[in-house]
């Protein structure tokens, strides 16, 4: 872990290592996966029963027993705890909730001279969702994915997870019955990504594909981008927390060790102007640790990848945690929202004391799906906008061409395209 | 030139061909793209310097001499003719307009028991904007790429463009100086898009990188893809067009030339249920293509990627086209805004008898960078949004948090992540 103040010698040091922490050597990997997708391309079907058996340890005889039945996931939902089963069902009416206002719309507008211009937002025809399998199946990320899909209208929703030994994640079934999802494919790591982008005898090509997944996964979306869109590049988790004296330390030990449990790669960041404040969550951290069933991950995690920063003031904090541009920021202080207009990058960010992380995980309604290693800087959470696309729409009267044709066809002329030029000039008035 | 009939026997293989149009060989070009991105990462500026001496032919001694001075540029400007100076003014001034209703507005929520949900969309700090050079250089693209940048509020703007010779496009610096961009580094191809995406002694690392180029520059976008965001990854320019009877084929022989003096590489497709005007249209072509000064590129596009298909009925050219997916639709009928909601997919369409493709590369407004080779069923026009990043922002108040806490814990302990579920729980009241 690193401990430490903003003014200590070794702190650029120790800083330029927590900027750094979102690389992910992707040209380790590049040689297999490039392997694993051409091998999908030429034989699919075949070659996935052949990863199969290699990574899944299970042997599928024939393309349909690829696909999950509607009945083993209707008899999943029919057969989890009851108040898991509400709760499932409030956290897909919350997430379905915001991410409706999130919709996108299509607009035009109109000049006198006849002249109409807009901008047409409709769904992609079918979207692809990757979700982790075995012990590390989320029933949230099943949610966090098909409700935007499904928001935007996608007709066509494809669900593809890695089920080892064959037995799929009762809890990732019962979820795909309570979210309608009918195309679920016993498929993982990057030959499922393959398989969604190129199409196999039984599973679709689809246009978009998004979801979580370690580096083979990540690697594979970022080569099969381009022949189809993907959502972003994401890393390990991380959560970035600045707090003054006001913060409940043991709270804030808690929120911390809330992403170190995902990940021995996940990094939990603390920044703080109070010394008071940032020695005692180093402690409650430790009393925490002793209590946690994945001690031994978030321990890891936290020696690894964990630091807590003491800083001149609040201003520096903020300044810092702009550069780090965390996935998951969280503002505990009774003053969070005045600090908002100083944050720059952060995937979503968690306001006040009363604002965990995990809320937003799984209950408060935003996507969880969030840009990690500082890449919030630039990409956006997923949502409703990846699975739609947009279609500018142009329509000149004859008076709106007369009106502009001869400036449009200067231009055109000038570049040296005379076609284009002529294409206006055939229509203008003599 | 495909010139067929959706009835003919061979047209499921023809009509194969033309869905096909877009595949680029970025393998083919990865290796020597791969070791220009190492170089500059490496090397920065001494290997630009290398890269400019190799391909631009002429070479810069110091980092200074890379960059374009803004006395050069106001030059430029004064020294251009009066007429296409305020031609450009009116084309800088409607794609501003249209780009300031495109810009996407933070909003927040709150509910009765306290909770406030939101979506806060602010600008990447800075964008690289790739410009081609030498005697492809447009002051168009320069537009198009800047003018969304500035609406977004990118306070960092950058642009490189290759100088043959060391010999600046003037019309280019002239543009500059209009659009006010003051950072411009005569750098090209690969190695302006490493340059941009891990910066440089001079030129800074950027957020987003967005521009047209060959396919080395597109490679690079892909390879540099995660480390910085980027706008699409486009082959050559296309049209696609639907008439009836009542278009005017010498109108549509010279709009499909207008794609096809671009590239030989470009595509220029009419789908018609009109023999008659298949017929008429072929001829026209002929007849344009003598007139033209590029008519060598535009020949060999249209012999090499030209298509003129004639269809049953309007429908099943509606559907045809849907599967094209092309970059630029005409709709040239009488009827153009019925049949727009049976259009699936294009970058842009250009309805009605009045709207040459050609008034949207200049003059109309929206943006002419756009989606081909079909990737319009997935990517979006250039827009605004590319240069703007969404953070999710959520709130809880104790009340809030108590309402649905058991709920969201409950979930995170089935997970597994018991992490999670204490972070909210030691926030409950017991």
């Amino acid at each position: 872990m690193i401990f430490t103040n903003s003014t200590s010698n070794s702190f650029e040091l120790e800083f330029e290592e927590l900027l750094s922490r979102g690389k992910m050597d992707i040209a380790n990997v590049s040689g297999i996966v490039g392997n694993i997708i051409k091998e999908i391309k030429k034989d699919k079907n075949k070659a996935l029963f052949e990863h199969i058996a290699k990574f899944d340890k299970w042997e599928p005889k024939e393309d349909e027993d690829l696909k999950i039945s509607a009945e083993s996931m209707l008899h999943a939902y029919n057969n989890i705890d009851g108040e898991l089963r509400d709760a499932l069902h409030l956290s897909y009416d919350r997430i379905k909730t915001y991410h409706e206002k999130q919709k996108p719309k299509s607009w035009f507008d109109d000049e006198p001279n006849g002249t109409i211009l807009g901008q047409r937002v409709t769904p992609v025809d079918s979207a692809g969702l990757y979700i982790p399998g075995g012990k590390a199946a989320y029933p949230s990320s099943l949610l966090m994915n098909v409700i935007p899909a499904q928001v935007a209208g996608v007709e066509n929703i494809v669900v593809c997870t890695p089920t080892p030994d064959n037995e799929p994640n009762e809890l990732l079934l019962a979820a795909c019955h309570l979210c309608g999802v009918s195309e679920v494919y016993k498929v993982g790591g990057a030959s499922a990504i393959a398989a969604m982008a190129y199409g196999t005898e039984n599973i679709p090509k689809v246009d978009v594909i998004t979801g979580p997944g370690n580096i083979f996964v990540a690697t594979a979306k970022k080569m099969v981008f381009g022949d189809v869109n993907i959502d972003m590049i994401a890393g390990p988790s991380e959560i970035g927390i600045l707090a003054d004296e006001s913060a409940n330390p043991n709270h804030l030990a808690v929120d911390l060790l809330s992403q170190a449990e995902h990940d021995e790669m996940a990094s939990s960041i603390l920044i703080t102007p109070s010394q008071n404040l940032a020695n005692t969550v180093k402690i409650k951290i430790e009393d925490w640790l002793k209590k946690l069933p994945r001690q031994e991950i978030a321990r890891k995690s936290i020696e690894m990848r964990g630091a807590i920063i003491v800083t001149r003031d609040m201003d520096e904090a903020i300044d810092l945690m702009n550069q780090i541009a965390p996935e998951h920021l969280e503002i505990a202080t009774n003053n969070a929202f005045e600090l908002l207009a100083s944050i720059k990058h952060a995937g979503a960010i968690f306001l006040g004391h009363y604002t965990p992380e995990a809320i937003g995980d799984y209950m408060a309604g935003p996507n969880h799906t969030l840009p990690t290693g500082g890449t919030a800087k630039f990409y956006s959470p997923l949502g409703v906008e990846n699975f739609m696309k947009k279609t500018s729409i142009i329509s000149f009267s004859k008076k709106a061409i007369n009106e502009i044709g001869e400036e449009c066809a200067l231009i055109a002329n000038t570049e040296g395209l005379t076609a284009h030029e002529q294409s206006v000039r055939v229509r203008l008035e003599k």
